[in-house]
């Protein structure tokens, strides 16, 4: 492999042209959920590589939720493009936050921009039937004897019930995935309250309620400017 | 492994253990950007799976661009973790979003919030030099003799431009994934306008021109206000 200095590890890609050829294929339209794609041995034939090439590339697109394999039986049990679900993203996206280390300040306006988003679609139902998950993480965290832990699992429920109260899908995707990836780093902040613990805890409850007062009113404008508010101040306690 | 009728796939999914292993050190910050992975024994005994299975995670986590193999040499050559590049998340987004089927209103909705801010951002800087590939875009645009395919292309620069000039990547990532994914029914919509698509050809032209213009003045209301009515007029176009 050392001589392709250009491309060190292309001995190795031959999985990703199946990857590649798939994706486009998808992304052109010619291929769509509940498609089966041709078997190994013709995959392997028209790009040009080997089987077990074909058989990593589909494994990859596999663990990415892209596929499904298996399914049907027999030598050419068929492997189906599948929806990706909701989850496939949030971890994607969890990922990607994890690592491509943004600067906080920019994670703090594109969570603004995306919970501002969801209040004001969540306010905009103005129905209590979808409201009631909100409710019930606003309930559990009035308990006073809640570790921070707790308390914080509890916070990134409310945010995600209020994003799924919105009604739009790709919206609350994109909402929950990038608070859940800031689960962590939060906890951490909270950690570093020492003292002041309970007096944020105070405070985090009083924002919360009154968000939720904004929702149920189907007061929009209010909802999207409290939630603001609340992101930009629990950010503070952010580590770094 | 029949036992396991529960769970039906277990035998093919050894791989997944091993790529669930990695990510979830990764979200709880036990493994970092630049970080070697243990050996493919070493995985294999941990996680009590096969050294197949292991490569085969690899080779999963490598297509997402969550690590790098082969860095080094000799026969424990090292599996880096990497930086996920915004590219990695833009492919993702985009085969998320032709793959979930997202209603239109939805992401003509997702659209409006991200390239509002976007718009918002890029004005707030006031920055000329910032907002070159902007312009840019947008002379090229003006070429009367542009073919639908050309002018959907610039188009789609001409976006991605603003959300760059923007300045927040992760705000930027999100806004191009989502235009990227609808080049095609983009593309779609505008060939049926047929005998229409001078005059709509004509009406983009102006409503780019005037978006920029408020970019350049540094006014972020107008430009947020001016993208929102440009989005949305465009969606009128899209099939479906």
């Amino acid at each position: 492999m050392s001589e392709h200095s250009a491309r060190p590890a292309a001995r190795g890609r031959a999985y990703q042209l199946v990857v590649d050829h798939v994706e486009a294929q998808i992304l052109d339209g010619r291929i769509k959920v509940g498609d089966r794609l041709p078997g190994e041995r013709e995959l392997a034939l028209r790009l040009e590589v080997s089987r077990a090439a074909v058989r990593e590339g589909i494994r990859s697109l596999e663990a990415q939720g892209v596929v499904r394999s298996g399914v049907g039986s027999g030598p050419d049990a068929g492997t189906v493009v599948s929806a990706l679900p909701s989850a496939a993203l949030t971890r994607f996206l969890r990922l990607h936050v994890a690592l491509a280390n943004f600067p906080i300040p920019d994670v703090v306006e594109a969570r603004v921009m995306l919970e501002r988003s969801s209040a004001r679609l969540a306010a905009g139902h103005g129905d209590q039937e979808r409201l009631g998950p909100v409710a019930e993480a606003l309930a559990a965290m009035d308990d006073p004897t809640l570790d921070q832990a707790t308390f914080n699992a509890l916070d990134t429920t409310f945010h995600i019930a209020i994003a799924e109260a919105g009604g739009n899908r790709l919206v609350s995707d994109i909402t929950i995935a990038i608070r859940d990836a800031f689960r962590r780093p939060i906890l951490e902040g909270l950690g570093l309250l020492g003292d002041r613990w309970p007096q944020a805890a105070t405070r985090l409850r009083a924002e919360h309620h009154a968000i939720y007062a904004a929702l149920v009113d189907g007061d929009e404008t209010t909802a999207a400017d409290l939630m603001e508010e609340h992101v930009r101040g629990a950010a503070q306690w952010l580590p770094g």
